[in-house]
């Protein structure tokens, strides 16, 4: 696919340290559609976030991972904001130490709510944090799905209490799920966040970069 | 798709409880690949697992569900047999006390193993079950996936000392982390397990039964 | 006492494996009250539990333990069936990991409750099982004893409101009470259950067999 | 069996709480074999200990009690001084915060040790007292015990380089474990410590109690 | 300063084990203020608490440490007694099991109470103790501080039932925080209690004892 | 002192929510030392930092806890860098959920670590994060007296391996403890940090910053 098979720009800056535990495939070696989708991602954020790269490893389960990512993401319906869905991913990925999935999703957190502060803040202790009522009511019940707990309708009376709906109720615990899997991958296979996310979203550029990210971010 | 619009034979016979939080669509509501997906797995199991019908309701998440679990549960290579595939599932769903899925699985793993009564001591205490050595050390690494510890290199070379190179732990950890994420959603949408699964691989018929399931089973 | 010294006819099956950590008495060598009480409930079970050769190392303590059993499990009043106390002995004994008493008694509870299938829920999670809630109720204060809560009033009132009075509250509490001494005793001598438990109460001879387990059942 | 019909002189002083949940049976009501063993008792302790007044209720479950306590406190062979019995029962007893057993056998423990003050530091932080390197496996092996962990060779061999063989290591485990249901009895009948023990073992006059105490003490 | 470098008379008492990690300076070579402190305190106990002389290994932090304790323990204002606040700190550093704070505090507790029996209490379940409603309440809170909790309004209702206002509040969490900070020095250092603690507040001579403590006692 | 008494500058951008749960006196009110410290403060900060004006409404109380800090965190011996001191704060803070003392000191960790996106990586999983093995070892040792653990010779072991000597431990140990009891007050008083800090040490100016940052800082 290109006489330079070295694979990806940003792993260039970082090459001190390896971004995961398995080796990174040559992009030339990469089936097609699986380079597209890495083409357009890193078009729109301005690099390749490096969960592409790992897990590429193996093309069936990369395929599997993004259209289910895709299938409960960028769903049109829902009362769910974009940042509401990087709340819930920043709080549960937390819960399991998961330092990847909270840099990337905080970063996201910081575009899409444009308020850095609350991000840290919800990274130190969401229930002391500015988030409203409204959100902390969601972060709840998402804790309470990524803990595996038992599931009664009094959950759902709660959600109701602050507007979200039974659909809404099946979009939080969908998101919360995946990420659980995400999560447990992320730990297993080790992977590094990539340095560009540490910035993204504190700078006055913030508005350019929001308008940019349509394409799926995992 | 039929004049009889009432979904599925199973439900009928176990009427007094719903088989989920949410509502299960009819048959003739659902889309063709859906249907037929659901009449292939009817045919082999001799029932549709409940899974199957309350997941229905999200046609675009339950294609993406069982694609998934279709890449990592029916891959062709690696050491993991049927048995161990299940008995990880059942470790791991113990864990997060899902009932649905440890009475799927551990049925499954009956079936798989052709041994009741080890499946019967792994739901009690796997440390002090007949399992060997080997699935042990499986098990430990399974649930170190479940519980999103910090995986290092020493959790490789347990696996090593008994014969799982690094495609296999892929694999353990993959299933592992798939499930996470399902018995969450089992948890949030509370779907009952079939009846037909209590006695699954305690006859003597289970011979047969194994023959039979291919089609894939979650 | 007899020409064949061999103690026990079941552990000639299992010999791969001492059913304890320490050595089982001949028959001809152990008190003779004790052999009546072994000769006596191998008639009934069919088989003589491991529990009984095990504990017969010490034979004072082996009467202490079974007359205490005898004392609260075969008492003639109260509102306890037996699939109650069995029931009791199961969820308690899976808290503490209990591979023998569990075993052993979710055995004997699929035979008074003739429900294999809730029985197998109960091992997995008492409180997504089909158990009525009275039954719940009951769990619950069992376990509120085991694990050495501080016992008040509101465990009373919540037991009155399905029917329990005082008297079987004390059932309730000593029964658990027993087997937080006997789970310790077996995780301590490390007893394997005899493989006759794992298929009972499974079969349609149930009826027979729960005619006959009228002799005490540890 | 008597004209003064009024039960225990010591519950005379302390009439402002019951001594526990269920009514004290009156000493004319009692069988004989069980007022001539709190008659013994009394006569060697100087008070009748309240557990005797409350299990008295059950006549049949406090003969049980006491044979078995009997069976396993009295016993004339082992290592185990009765020093290191109340120590196993002070330490586990603390586990489950069993107020009734602490206040008991550490006032017995102050009495066969002569060392209040060990006493006191052991119901702080055993781990930071003055026991010997002994006394700290004997009572590291109780906790194993009463926490109900899988026991091991291991914990065996530890008990060993301090002197203790398996039949040492069975009395512990016996105590441990008696007193495991000990604790949960006394949590549910809310057994309150009579006043005298709080000053056992803490005066001069402590050598003449200890001859004395040759009777159960539960 | 004296002739006789030799630190301190008790020390002399107990040479079998060192009073803490740190060596503790020679009399002769501390600042005159510290020393001044020191014989103040001595007078009064009858003895140098070793916190004291352990501390003296800095003179900056000691200076600090006992005029913080002075700030919050001897304020002549608001409504807890020396009781409560020695009840605060046995009760926190039970929690912390800090074998040092608890032998000492748990005497002055002793002394100022008048009840050496409550005191053992205490330190085996406070909630099953005789401690009042009132004391209760005020532990409780304690706790709460102690666990670092997040404090709510509810916190202080639950304070104000049992005539605590806000300012008595903040006494109580002082103190508490105070202790935490103290039972984290102690583990560090590893201080030994003086063994004059371990009879103090026990014996009839309690009322002169309670008069001369009036000078700080950490 | 002045005539404009309203309190501070800072509030006045934040007025929508009280910086803490008890009233900030005024200014004016206020004894002269400790105005003297809170100008000689926002001289250096260029804001008063929000512990400052919570904890003058008990000024003896204020003067001990500044002379405190002072005497541990100013000290001018030892191997620990200004940077390592706020680290110990932030990983400590963060086990306690102490939004205040987090944002605060992640701002100046960042301030003299120059380095933002590894205090990001500390607050989410300092494990994971690119912490050199010396400042992970003085971390680990920080949150063992943080968890109030039983220290042992191995822990020094441990520091020293990495250069930390006996004294180095006891800055460590101090600054924790100290941290402990700051906690404790924050969520007591329900302290919100200052807006100036979300910011602080994400800049090119950090430089200047540091310089500036003499004062101390809580």
């Amino acid at each position: 696919m290109t006489l330079n098979s070295y694979p990806f720009e940003d792993e260039k800056e970082e090459n001190s340290k390896p971004i995961g535990r398995y080796p990174v495939p040559y992009k030339k070696d990469l089936p097609f559609d699986i380079v597209e989708l890495m083409e357009e991602m890193e078009r729109t954020t301005g690099f390749l976030p490096n969960v592409f790269k790992v897990l590429s490893y193996r093309p069936s389960e990369f395929r599997a991972f993004f259209a289910y990512y895709n299938a409960i993401y960028n769903k049109e319906t829902g009362r769910l904001s974009k940042a509401d869905k990087e709340l819930i991913i920043v709080v549960t990925s937390l819960r399991e130490r998961c330092l990847y999935s909270v840099v990337v999703h905080s970063a996201l957190y910081r575009v899409y709510s444009k308020n850095p502060g609350l991000s840290d803040q919800v990274c130190i202790n969401w229930r002391k944090s500015d988030l409203s009522a409204r959100e902390k009511a969601m972060v709840e019940f998402a804790l309470a799905i990524s803990q595996a707990d038992d599931i009664t309708e009094d959950h759902f009376k709660k959600l109701e209490m602050h507007g979200f709906d039974r659909e809404d109720a099946w979009d939080i615990a969908t998101i919360t799920a995946f990420y659980a899997m995400a999560n447990r991958l992320v730990h297993f296979i080790d992977i590094i966040p990539n340095k560009g996310y540490y910035s993204l979203g504190r700078n006055n550029d913030t508005k350019q970069i929001e308008n940019e990210l349509t394409a799926p971010e995992v």
